[in-house]
C-alpha cells in the first residue's frame, strides 16, 4: 500500500521489470513524481511508442526503425563479412566498439535444449540461406562465451563448413585493462591456450 | 547508438532515473520490447498519469488521489496521535508496519542548511498550526536517524514544547533480526544508552 492509487499502479508496473523490486520501484516512482513534467512525459511516450516504432530487419533481424535496417542498407559496409550474434544488444555492443564494418546476423538467442531453444527457434536457416546466396567470404561467430553460445558456434561451424565459407570465432582471453589476479580460471586457461607468437 | 531511434529515445529517458545507467537502461529497454503489449501499455500509462492522478493532502501533505487523503478522512484513526515523518515514502513504511493508527504529518524533507533546507522550506508552520488547533495529545517525531533528521526533531521539540503537547521520538537501536557483530557502532551506542529494565 503506497500513498495513492496512481503510485500503487506505477509501482506494480515497475516491479515487473527485471532487477526492480518493491523498494526500487517505490524509489523510482517517488523520483518520477518530483521529476520535471517534460521528462516524465518523454519517458511515458518513449515506452508507449517503443514497440510501434521498432521493426525487425528482414535481412539481419536487427531492431531498427526501417526495413532493411540502416546497417544492411549502408553501401559503405563490407558485404563479404558477416558477424553472427545472439541478440540485438550484442550487435549494439560490437557496433559501438567501432571495430567492425561488415554486416550482421542476429540469431535471436543461443541453442539451449534445457530451455527448449532448438535450431528451429533461431534464425539459423535464414543464416544458411544468406551464406549460400553467395557474396559472403567470412562468417565471424560472435556468440557469447557461454556454454550455450559455444554450442551454437559449433552447430553453425558444422552447418556452414560444407558451404566452403571462412569461419572465425572472436578471440577469448584476458580483457584489456583487466588484472590477471582477478581474471577467472577458465578465461585465463583460454588466454594461455590461445597465445600468439610475438613477431 | 542502439538498434533503433525508438530504443535510443527510451534508453535516454530511462538513464535519467536514479540508479539506472547506460547498461541497465538498455537491458530494461530490450526487456520492454519483448514484454507483453499490455504490460508495456500499462507502464506507459501509469507513468503518464502519475502526476495528474496524484494530489497532496492539504492536512497531512501525504500523496493521495483525493484531498483530504484516505488516512485523514478515516474516522477510525486516533486523532490524538500525530506521527511526523520526512517524506511520503517514510509514511508508507510506517503505515505498512501496521504499528500505528494515528494521523501523520509529512514535513517534505529535513532541515539541512548546507542544502538550503530551512524551516520555511518544510511544512513546519503547518505542523505548529495543527498542534495548536488542539485535539493532538502526542506528537511522535519519526524523522530519520540521520544528522538532518535529528536536527529536525530537536527543532520541532524546541518549537512544540511551549504548546504543552507530549513529544516522543521513535526508538533507535539494534534492528530485529540483526546481529550485534554487524551493527554499526553508533547504533550500538544508541541501543546501549537507550536500554530498558526487564520486568
Amino acid at each position: 500500500m503506497h500513498s495513492s492509487p496512481a503510485m500503487d499502479r506505477l509501482v506494480k508496473s515497475l516491479k515487473r521489470l527485471p532487477g526492480i523490486g518493491e523498494k526500487s520501484a517505490a524509489r523510482l516512482a517517488y523520483h518520477l513524481l518530483s521529476a520535471p513534467d517534460g521528462h516524465v512525459a518523454e519517458l511515458s511516450e518513449a515506452i508507449g511508442r517503443l514497440k510501434t516504432d521498432t521493426v525487425v530487419c528482414a535481412t539481419c533481424f536487427n531492431l531498427s526503425d526501417r526495413n532493411p535496417c540502416s546497417i544492411c542498407a549502408d553501401d559503405r559496409r563490407d558485404r563479404a563479412l558477416l558477424c553472427v550474434v545472439e541478440e540485438p544488444a550484442d550487435l549494439a555492443s560490437v557496433e559501438s566498439s567501432g571495430g567492425f564494418h561488415g554486416l550482421y546476423h542476429v540469431l535471436g538467442g543461443a541453442l539451449s535444449p534445457i530451455d527448449g531453444m532448438g535450431p528451429e527457434n533461431l534464425r539459423i536457416e535464414e543464416l544458411a540461406a544468406r551464406v549460400e546466396r553467395g557474396g559472403v567470404t567470412e562468417v565471424i561467430l560472435a556468440t557469447n562465451p557461454t556454454v550455450e553460445g559455444e554450442a551454437t558456434a559449433y552447430y553453425l561451424i558444422d552447418m556452414l563448413q560444407p558451404v566452403g565459407v571462412k569461419l572465425t570465432r572472436i578471440a577469448h582471453g584476458v580483457p584489456l585493462g583487466g588484472e590477471l589476479e582477478y581474471v577467472d580460471g577458465s578465461t585465463l586457461a583460454h588466454a594461455l591456450s590461445g597465445r600468439r607468437t610475438v613477431d
